[in-house]
């Protein structure tokens, strides 16, 4: 029995012309919930919904529940509300496959201007901003996003098919809760796992591909069997060693060198399993070895499984700076077992509670929420599995970090540098203290509170409240010790620097961050005034 | 005045489709060729030229003359043959843009199967490849090829529509005999001019960003005005030591760490003058410092001019073997400068010849009397500048290179890989001996004929004529010294190899060659026969 597709997103983000060729392409039948709603109500749903949106809701609701119930499969548009109403979008999730079309305020905005006017781009600009701001949770509750600012309706007709044949590639119980990252003929799917995947699944998604296996060494040695659980036991095999050493000329030379030894050639696949500093190194590995090879991430790090094995990023780092030779090269699959992460060390764990702190002061309060309810974890006694309600944590971060991903996959725009949020501080201290990722990220966030609350843009009670978070999850959260001369000139080492000025982002409140141009120059100033006693 | 633009290829190939829909995207009248002669001549195209051919070429060159002589710059759709007849297409560069729509014979059966059948797919298959390949060298006179396999209209009207874009922008000095490469989203000029560009005309190729300059250490010295010629006195400059120990790790790292020294940013753009060696490496470290930077190409070598700055390939080495490590990039420009050819040393200048007679065996006997032409500068003294008819020698493989990379960009088809003609077994004798690459592509011609002969694909005579023409040209063209067990062991090694088989480019006659699946231990054997005293 087909599972239904449901199309969520802005209005005037394209759901009923792209559903309409998207069911033509697909061979399954079409049904626009609004015109469905219209039937039932013999008025238009554009008139009820402003003389009666309660009923229009209920209305809605049902219409919902009977396309979903269909045997065939249909290709559903919803309404811009839809999906953020009651448990409406749970129960498209629940049935089949739900996919945001995705389109930013100044792409409504041209299209305002080139089409004709929906009654919703009449509104005032900052409310229709704030409208986008509150769905956007809901939103995010899709499988995947796809992104349809710049390109035509064939091209993002095409794009939601690739993401459906992915996700319909899975097996079901993967495809209920997985994540499809939407990008246009480099869609793939990231999975949260309680374990690691069996030999079947894997081999399932490498293509008749021979593996390699790059694995962190600390990885290797705490969990033996892994590379038989994966298929992998008699797959050339590289340790990957621990620590930040590894991002280096000659991490990249010898692992290259190591590869080709073992015979592996333009028929092969990287398999990496490891944290960050594996998946850096080995996707900059495969997107270069032979001029590029397919990679599979499997990471065993809650920064790497909420943060750096999704979207693509990958590099090594310079004596100058962190992540500064790299490239973008999309995995053919993400697997994040949360099995592995109970041999996390204590420090690593919390350190990852970093960059879920991140997205939640990204997200806002819901997410902040989820990431309370399982902060216990980050202080509980060495080899503690996470709480079940961990994976929950995860994927509402893939799916943040994904989402941001495909909007913005090489970050020339507004969406992804978000995700940057405490890193332009934080990169500069780690480099300087040779901090960890995550616990550089968690000062960083105070300094981005603190620098919002110089320049006016935050009041002090976030920063405390960041403080306060970051202390219950056993982290750091005083970043004046870090704050010296020489981490305050590497901030001019910042990637995101162009000229004098940096792109930092702002956290104007709990779910409300943006970039906004900075003179490298003033952010050290501000940042020493900080840091002064 | 607007100049008119062109569209040659092959029948089906989708000329009129896309000229039509490109008239109307660019705002041009359209003129479709046969259709003009069917108003001239009172009956339909195809009976013309099924009753009398002859005529039917008089009447096509008199409407192509009008056509072209039109002042308002229109889209025309020529037949198949219009641009192998006569001197048609030298008129129509004469007069305007040319763009060649590729397609590939497996496409065009696809076509066949989905469409009307046209009068030549009813033909015998192997008739119509046979006339495929004679149109090949008129149709290779375009300024561009699009490439249209696999392709939506809307998406090859948009590359097409993006080569123009490219070409109209260039000085009408330059376009007259300037090459485009038709990559979607990334189309490009490749210039061959006397001399390097002025300051202005090459900054307005980079688009507002800061230049940092890679050069050859031998072309830094020879040309020490060359950089205030380029308008870049005053920009950062990473000299790239000669010799391929630079196309290594060490010598990868140290480029990236001086450039970031040098305060080369996001907003950066790498320009590339030197040959292989620094083009190659001047490549990679574009596509990967920051994650990505511009790069433009200013060859200096025949080698580089010819081959390896055109296409996008960059590579590092290992000690394994050549450009074993890489990245796809395609630059922003692409500009050969004959007149640095003259501080050339005679023996580099003698090892381009190795590249050149590969293009003549690939293309057949107009190239191969072309290079014969020019062959007396191989062994001309010591600072001899290049005949002038070696700018048209250089265009040819532009055009022959350029058409095969947008045909195949990745190598993943049997086109690009046409232009490895002697490397598999040149690269083994270079890494192994230390050889040129020009030198060593000279030997491996030589080796492919001896391959081709053993296995009774051409006869000994092609052998003979390749080391004739070797020998005119100063090149060594016995490789019997340098098929070591070494460099047989290095076949193994070949980035071309899958598994047990490597694609091996044979040579069946001057002007036919394809790859062909050979195991690499009969490749071995083989050579090892010839070898033997």
């Amino acid at each position: 029995m087909p599972a239904p597709l449901c199309l969520v997103g802005l209005p005037a983000a394209g759901k009923t012309t792209v559903g309409r060729h998207l069911a033509a392409a697909l061979g399954r039948r079409f049904v626009d919930l609004d015109a469905a709603i219209a039937d039932a109500v013999g008025e238009p749903a554009a008139a009820l919904v402003a003389r009666d949106e309660p009923r229009f809701r209920r209305v809605e609701a049902a219409a919902l529940a009977e396309a979903l119930a269909a045997t065939d499969g249909p290709v559903i548009a919803t309404g811009g509300g839809a999906a953020a109403h009651g448990d409406n979008v749970e129960r498209m999730r629940a049935a089949g496959l739900v996919v945001e079309l995705a389109v930013s305020l100044a792409e409504l905005r041209r299209r305002a201007v080139d089409g004709p006017a929906r009654p919703l781009l009449d509104d005032d600009r900052a409310a229709f901003a704030e409208r986008a701001r509150a769905r956007a949770p809901w939103y995010r509750r899709a499988h995947a996003v796809v992104a349809t600012d710049g390109r035509r309706l064939d091209e993002v007709v095409a794009a939601v098919a690739e993401v459906h044949a992915v996700w319909a590639a899975l097996p079901s119980a993967r495809a209920r809760d997985g994540y499809v990252m939407g990008l246009p003929g480099r869609a793939h799917p990231v999975l949260v796992a309680d374990a690691a995947p069996p030999a079947d699944e894997l081999a399932a998604h490498l293509d008749g591909r021979t593996p390699a296996l790059m694995i962190d060494g600390n990885v290797a040695a705490a969990w033996p069997d892994l590379p038989t659980t994966l298929g992998l036991a008699a797959a050339p095999r590289v340790i990957v060693p621990p620590g930040e050493a590894s991002k280096s000329f000659a991490g990249f030379g010898v692992a290259c060198e190591q590869l080709v030894a073992a015979g592996v050639d333009r028929g092969g696949v990287i398999v990496a399993v490891g944290g960050g500093v594996t998946g850096d190194l080995a996707g900059l590995v495969a997107a270069t070895l032979l001029r590029g090879l397919p990679v599979v991430h499997l990471p065993t790090t809650v920064v790497a499984m909420t943060d750096s094995a999704i979207g693509g990023k990958t590099a090594i780092d310079l004596p100058a700076g962190k992540n500064l030779v790299g490239a973008f090269w999309q995995p053919r699959l993400v697997w994040a077992s949360l099995e592995v992460l109970a041999s996390l060390p204590p420090a690593e764990r919390q350190a990852g509670f970093g960059e879920l702190w991140k997205y939640a002061l990204l997200d806002g309060e819901a997410t902040w929420a989820a990431v309370e309810a399982v902060a216990g974890w980050a202080t509980a006694p060495a080899g503690a599995p996470p709480p079940p309600a961990f994976a929950e944590v995860v994927r509402r971060a893939v799916a943040q970090k994904g989402g941001v991903v495909v909007r913005d996959e090489r970050e020339t725009g507004d969406d992804r540098i978000l995700l940057n949020l405490g890193h332009t501080v934080g990169h500069a201290m780690e480099a300087e203290a040779g901090l960890a990722h995550g616990v550089a990220v968690a000062l960083g966030l105070v300094a981005a509170c603190q620098v919002a609350a110089a320049l006016g843009h935050a009041p002090a009670e976030l920063t405390q409240r960041v403080v306060d978070a970051l202390a219950t999850t056993g982290l750091p959260h005083d970043p004046r010790p870090y704050l010296t001369p020489g981490a305050l000139a590497r901030l001019g080492a910042d990637k995101k620097r162009r000229g004098t000025h940096v792109r930092f982002v702002m956290p104007f409140a709990v779910g409300r961050c943006a970039p906004v141009e900075l003179a490298v120059d003033d952010l050290a100033t501000i940042l020493r005034a900080t840091a002064a006693p």
